[in-house]
């Protein structure tokens, strides 16, 4: 249901007609996220109106959800007054998130606007390491004492409620701070009004650290199927939750990490039109420049066989063919293995059950592609042993690049490194170099040139 | 925090004192995933204790969390009283999903256990598409009327609440069970308690349908924060919910299938080792044959430039240089351009400013690249004039490869296709035949052979 483009035209006239007070009735039906769509399809003029008439919770949230680049145009558009209360109403891990893509000054003119315990706030999420769980955290989480009653927490909840970001799970702290239970708002609603709260709480409370990777904090809510993570810091004091919903965009960014690197090219986090021109073209030169130099040594390798190009000019035909093959069965097989050791089907304990595996699918799959070569290079050149010979050598590279794009994930997994740095185009030239010396080997042997 | 780590030793050993009132005190207090992992590290005959000694609730969702082949396994160590009692307790969906991995009798056999509703739910889901929203959906929501009060919601929810997915979000219905409002816990705890549902509800409610796309019902819960998304049947009446941590798998699955695509493999659903070789092969195979057929073509090419050939045998000291730098080249771009358009970071409109930014890319990495070939092959053959041609015949691949990279996933998208179906080996092999041919013709007319 695209309720934004249901309701465009009637906003559209509502704001031409200048009529305020049902503008806001309108707003404030719709979710932050559809007021967002609609409002970049206004003009900046009608923008402001549309500001204007929503309340500063919902203004704020709307605020939240623009791309940094768009906020810091908004930012333009408001009174300082108006700059104060949206920065208020943020939550603490929006706010951070906006603040960090701003230009130092304008942080600072921004954070002399807060109060002294939010701007303390903020200082410290934006200390934390980028990529950090600490960086995601929201400190309006609902906070209980163990000795109040099922009753008095939800009375608590109703009165303090408001401005938490979930009331759904609630935190068990002692007076240091520390984080000694969790309880769920099903368990405190389903409870004898008058049982204690330290009684129905769950004291085996799964949390991350400030520090730790955000991807940890994705795994731990996606494992237990959690609304939320709290997070602690090294004296296990609780400083802050991650919600369930800053953790889908984890998981969409992590794969995106993935998927990059595979086709070597790590680009900044920045949106597609968003990332510098410059900065782009040069993570991706680096790279292209680094497999081309390896590629240069396959022109090195094929000068030795300079003899055998002279006698028998049409080895020359199939070089393409071979190399491709090599490297496109080697992407295949690097591909599944690293996704499967990404998302935890398979462990590194099982190397051997891998590698094994990747054997018999290899040679299966040489045998079919080598035969295609054989009838391709016996039709071109009506000679059956270069056929042979060639089919042969393909089968050996198709088998190699195989085991090497499963191996190699696993290899560099047991150093520690991300296994998806191993990207296709890598694996292609290892191939591409090895394979020509395979092809090289075996046709001067069998055709003895 | 992994508890199962710190207790496996303690669990170990209650188990062979055989307590079981300890164990059934100790498994209590852990999360259900903790315990399949507890559970996955015992022998066959101690798992029965440990299934004996939980309660039906929790042993339904322990069991719900295991892979599809262990399930069946642990069919075998319950008597049918026990698999009637887990069966009755799993959430529809987990059922559902747990049944389609099962032989047809056996899900007969198992079905005939159910009374007569719980059936029809089960059969409903199994009939809708896979992939489908209806495939995922819970039917245990909690449905409130508009006449009920705050307070009344609260008690009607203290009643029934045990065994629904989530009392968080509750979906306001008519008497012929259309979705005619939502509201959560939390406005129900804030509101006044004599406020009508009716009142307090949001109309507007973001629904998907049955047979709508499972990525669909995902891309709901991410855009709107959503803790469930709410299933409708075509005369818009609700059937049940998709929940968030049900979606946060689908995001998983989708860029694994993407990243397959895009190494031109596409294998079925199963994890690494429990995918059948045999499909393995035959759908990798597939893909390996098509490319090589296409890649006969090269040979086909390069044949007809024989005479440049052996005129100049040292054209084909470069040809994988040439070749993998414009396959490199495609690869990057494509991989951007299938990623952005994916996570919806560019649309289609903006094709032309995507070619455009392509376009001055592969322009400067072109020139970086022809550059490197350059000097490679002035410092190979020491010929200026043949190092111009090698480097200018790269230049032009690599900004073909770049525009092609680009263009493809575009065309794709706009055809209705999924863009990620454009693999880099697909593009590689384009670029393998257009490079080549402009290698030849370019060399050729320079160096007059």
């Amino acid at each position: 249901m695209q309720w934004h483009k249901i309701f465009l035209p009637e906003i559209t006239e509502l704001i031409e007609q200048r009529s305020l007070k049902e503008l806001g009735e309108f707003l404030r039906r719709l979710h932050p996220a559809d007021i967002v769509d609609i409002l970049r399809d206004l003009p900046s003029a009608d923008r402001v109106l549309a500001f204007r008439v929503l309340d500063k919770a919902k203004l704020a949230w709307v605020f939240s959800l623009f791309e940094p680049e768009e906020q810091e145009e908004l930012l333009k558009l408001f009174t300082e007054q108006k700059v104060k209360e949206i920065l208020l109403e943020m939550d603490s891990d929006d706010r951070a998130q906006f603040l960090e893509e701003l230009p130092a000054d304008v942080v600072k003119r921004l954070l002399a606007l807060l109060p002294h315990d939010e701007k303390e706030i903020t200082n410290l999420i934006l200390n934390y390491p980028d990529n950090s769980a600490g960086r995601l955290i929201t400190t309006d989480y609902m906070a209980l004492r163990a000795d109040r009653t099922a009753a008095g927490a939800i009375e608590h909840i109703r009165e303090t409620g408001l401005d938490k970001e979930t009331i759904y799970i609630c935190y068990v702290i002692d007076k240091t701070r520390k984080l000694i239970g969790v309880v769920s708002l099903r368990d405190i609603i389903l409870a004898q009004p008058s049982k204690k709260i330290g009684d129905i709480m769950n004291t085996l409370v799964t949390r991350v650290k400030t520090t730790d990777d955000q991807e940890i904090a994705a795994k731990m809510i996606q494992k237990y199927d959690l609304l939320a993570v709290p997070v602690v810091d090294q004296e296990d004091r609780l400083v802050g939750i991650v919600t369930v919903d800053d953790v889908i965009d984890i998981f969409e960014e992590e794969a995106t990490e993935d998927m990059e690197k595979m086709a070597a090219v790590r680009l900044p986090e920045e949106e597609y039109f968003k990332a510098d021109f410059l900065k782009v073209v040069r993570k991706r030169a680096t790279w292209l420049v680094i497999l081309i130099l390896a590629e240069t040594l396959t022109s090195d390798l094929i000068e030795n066989y300079t003899t055998s190009l002279t006698s028998l000019v049409a080895l020359a035909y199939f070089i393409p063919m071979l190399t491709s093959s090599g490297g496109n069965t080697g992407a295949q097989s690097s591909t599944l293995v690293i996704r499967a050791l990404a998302i935890g089907e398979v462990g590194l304990g099982e190397w051997w059950m891998i590698i094994r595996r990747e054997l018999w699918i290899g040679t299966t799959l040489g045998v079919i592609l080598g035969s295609v070569a054989y009838v391709k290079v016996y039709q071109s050149l009506g000679d059956q042993t270069t056929g042979i010979a060639v089919g042969l050598a393909l089968l050996m590279v198709v088998l190699l690049g195989n085991i090497l794009g499963a191996i190699i994930p696993l290899i560099f997994s047991r150093l520690g490194w991300d296994p998806a740095t191993v990207s296709s185009p890598l694996i292609a030239t290892l191939l591409d170099l090895s394979g020509l010396l395979i092809y090289f080997e075996v046709t001067r042997r069998m055709l003895s040139i």
